[in-house]
């Protein structure tokens, strides 16, 4: 399989070291627009040697190495992601990306899904959004656990994560190291966001079951530190932000049925915070799940992105949620 | 959708029962030997009401309701449930059997997998094996998680359970109630078999993974009560057998990569057993997951069955395997 991966930041330079690590993928190109990376050997990047495929800031890489996947690793929002997304596509190459609104784009943005589905199978080929979270953790894996049950009432949900790996970015649009002023200043001009996801995990649980969701609530608070907490790109004082707690709830009529939590700090156990992964499902049968760590976002992001290219290939052609095609699958372990 | 249940016993019932209930499906005929239902009224029996369909000892009911789909519900074993997927095939119908060998016959059985593929093929319907354990626990539910990991080294996991509800049959494979050396005895003739299921599992997840497996052990040992336990239909006496301790081990050359634990007893929280299913996933990360209590066998069984059905009828023909298909969902919670 010949992949070209798109995006050269933290996510898509693991997604491109597991596809040259792979067995039986082969990396034919690689586009990004640092000017640090560009004219330079992804292998020599990665710390992996020389490879032979050099970084380029040309989309011209996808006609030229005619790939039968693009791996698109540069935005989160459709907006970005769609003119990247239709140049693939009309090189006739599958896509996968981690834009966390491509994790289910249907209900959020409808004529952009209807278009790229449409061109999809114009082109004969796959289309998949994917990601730990939205794409896993408080979406696929609850579908996923509904299956054993008659019944569902309700779903709760928490993911208690632990932000102090990530860059400068992303303690941003968390809020991280600002005052609480500062912080409701951020979420009203919108440079603070907290998760990007919920409306997402929430359409695709809520099309699996069948739920027509009439209101999505969501919340954003900021966490308030007690105690001094320092990664090395952000200081907290206490009184200052550690992090934003983000949650939705989704209403069939007056009854809430999905509630999803995403606290996501840094440091969390200074204050005594356990990080992990819940979910509770109440139903004819309840389900009560707990993953202690949780599943770790950026790791399990590249995994899940790698994983999915064999899957993606072999899908029918369209627009795909995870929900749509057989459970994700670790392909890095071959033994035959 | 059309479809005809084969085997009306406890999880035929509860089968029949949700087909019955929803709203997009209907049953339109039942088939089983027992005498005590046969010219009986389904909703009758179920207490539903009367529902217009009887409970018939012939196999023509299926070439005369003409099902989109028919549950195969009879036993546990490929050879005893062949024959029925077979009739049913040759009658164009889909076929989704709870017959634990079927969950993944490739191994197991490969003559008779490639004889029902190839049949199923022919006919253009889809042949699915399902069931909480195997078809989820210990495999849909590990590979999905193997799904967020670049790479696995190894995998453990344990289904602790607690056989209290179940009837005498359950008992006697079981070995519940005998002493030691009757079930020594048991598991030498086959009375006592445990757990069926690991080597289906193990296959689904090694295909799953790439992983060569070269040797299962597996091991049943006694669970021998200190204390008094019984049920309605078993007495067991301290230094009796209260269950059946089942484990399977799976090499790749000398290396153990993966381990299931299946402990089956009668009330464990009498001697401080916390009952659970637990997996433990090592690689590039660790997940460490815990469901408590265990997802309920008998009506777990009962809602994958049912909630498959609409992914089966639409899946590309073949003899297939959970791992080949969308998550499971519940498909009987629908507002819209």
């Amino acid at each position: 399989m010949r992949i070209v991966t798109w995006g050269f930041g933290a996510m898509g330079r693991g997604i491109a070291k597991n596809i040259i690590e792979s067995k039986f993928m082969k990396l034919v190109g690689v586009i990004d627009k640092n000017p640090e990376f560009i004219g330079k050997d992804v292998g020599e990047l990665l710390g992996l040697g020389n490879y032979g495929v050099r970084v380029r800031d040309s989309i011209d890489v996808i006609e030229e190495t005619n790939p039968d996947l693009v791996v698109i690793a540069t935005s989160s929002f459709v907006k970005d992601v769609l003119p990247q997304i239709e140049y693939a596509v009309k090189n006739h190459a599958n896509v996968i990306t981690i834009a966390e609104e491509m994790a289910f784009p249907f209900d959020s943005h409808p004529e952009e899904s209807l278009y790229m589905d449409s061109l999809a199978k114009r082109y004969g080929v796959t289309i998949l959004g994917t990601g730990v979270n939205p794409g896993f953790v408080l979406d696929t894996l609850i579908i996923a656990l509904t299956g054993v049950c008659t019944r569902v009432d309700r779903i709760v949900a928490k993911r208690i994560n632990d932000l102090s790996p990530f860059g400068k970015t992303v303690m941003e649009t968390q809020g991280v190291g600002t005052t609480p002023e500062q912080f409701e200043e951020g979420l009203k001009k919108g440079t603070i966001v907290g998760h990007i996801g919920f409306p997402q995990s929430i359409a695709m649980i809520a099309r699996a079951l069948g739920w027509n969701i009439t209101k999505i609530e969501e919340e954003r608070k900021p966490i308030i530190s007690n105690v001094y907490r320092e990664t090395p790109v952000v200081k907290v004082e206490p009184g200052m932000v550690a992090g934003c707690n983000h949650s939705a709830k989704a209403y069939v009529g007056d009854k809430c049925v999905i509630e999803l939590y995403h606290p996501q700090q840094i440091h969390p156990h200074l204050e005594g915070v356990e990080t992990g992964d819940y979910i509770e499902i109440y139903g004819d049968i309840n389900i009560n799940l707990s993953i202690k760590p949780e599943i770790p976002g950026g790791k399990a992001t590249i995994a899940i992105a790698t994983n999915m290219i064999p899957i993606v290939i072999g899908a029918q052609p369209g627009l795909k949620c995870m929900a749509d095609l057989p459970v994700p699958r670790s392909i890095l372990s071959f033994t035959r």
